[in-house]
């Protein structure tokens, strides 16, 4: 893996104030457990209110915290005047959402000026062994605010 | 557009069933607007616990709405002792998700005896006039229930 | 369909320069059929050489007509002094691509300042009547040429 | 990464023949550098014929590279009787295609019974250093053939 230079020294900070401003990972119980230069790690408990039909994490809440990961990992890159925007992600759903705890992981693949891309892995937990349940690859886009 | 034959005359009442059995889309005040053979359509009203940090509905949240709708537009087509599952999908984030109601809507782009391709379109109203902000492309699953 | 508007009022002019200007759309043997603001169509013989294992038109020869027609649609609409870039597509194969002439279709859904989002829609026909084989969902970039 | 358990202990003659029985990739020059249970390696000198209006490689022809790595990686893993099709690829192309030489390489994800998920990423380099230039995710599928 590449090592990645930050812009903005204070981008924990940074990332850790935008993520405590966003209610839906509030809202879906996400906590941030790791943030380095292009990776990010969010934990999530399972909630039954987030299910699908057969009581396994939804999809598009799988699909949430990998967009959150990816977003955040790229975020850690960006200057200090900058917000950011998903422009597009894909995901492949590999196996059901099964567990009690949740882990995103997102990594910077090639940091630009204007687009950053990242990937993302989403792992299901029931305490032992850790299974991989979601890839997501993701294109952000730095949006440089008025000074 | 196709005019598509359904394999299960029922398929309306397993469609709401299906949809009422996703804690995620009642927790999330979704409701199902519209099922037609091969057509989904879904409403959500805004909710400020599913923004991001800029107040806007999250791109999750849509991306979980494009899902639902792409989803189940595709399990109007599928025989009654089938479940359905999402392979992959991709979505654009084309517009900021500023509204106060949204609208997803499903379509089935081809329907196999495995797979069944899907596209999803995601609109923003604020009463009077609807913008177009994401697009979803997606890949969902038969799985043949043993009977 | 949105109505869109040029940047550059000798737009064809400068889509069918670029397009002239890719030797790989010339060997693959395509032509230009209808260039029109955020439209794009393109026409390509069946040739063996560009065939996969079963004889069919190869999934990555089908990619690059699509690229190549969601690039150009949202070329049109971009300003005199701009050069275009992919980001990303992604394509779903909905059928094998047997036929004897194939058709990609470009279709611009949202043109943005920087970004700009396409899908484009590929055909193959025997003769009489034509089957939607693919379909692509694609970012483009504009580049602005320093003047 | 995972160790893959090969269902046909012929899998390398059976990818060297699939290989070899795609006209499309011996026009393009590709040649196979390895195969492995779940991975594959391809290597492209450049060709003008291919560029696209800078004289780099094309996109389209990339994602070509890129989709018969990933789908032969996914074919290593499937039994004797067994066709492969490529169903859907997302590619994000990250810089120039500008290089001697290419080579693209493909890694199954995970391995299903009816679909295989794969990612790729291609690298060009001018003799001394490489570079990632694109990558690719990509769902192929199981087809049976009858016996």
């Amino acid at each position: 893996m590449t090592a990645f230079q930050v812009q903005d020294p204070d981008y924990e900070a940074r990332v850790r104030k935008t993520f405590a401003g966003q209610p839906t990972v509030i809202t879906l119980g996400i906590t941030l457990a790791k943030i380095e230069p292009g990776t990010l790690e969010l934990r999530m408990p399972y909630d039954a209110k987030f299910s699908q039909q057969n009581g396994f994490l939804h999809g598009g809440v799988v699909s949430t915290g990998l967009d959150t990961a990816c977003g955040l990992a790229s975020y850690t890159l960006m200057p200090a005047a900058a917000d950011i925007l998903t422009v597009e992600f894909k995901v492949n759903l590999l196996a059901p959402a099964k567990g009690r705890t949740f882990r995103f992981v997102g990594n910077v693949v090639k940091a630009g000026r204007t687009l950053v891309i990242a990937e993302g892995r989403a792992f299901a937990s029931d305490g032992d062994r850790e299974k991989l349940i979601a890839t997501m690859s993701a294109t952000m886009m730095t949006i440089t605010r008025p000074s």
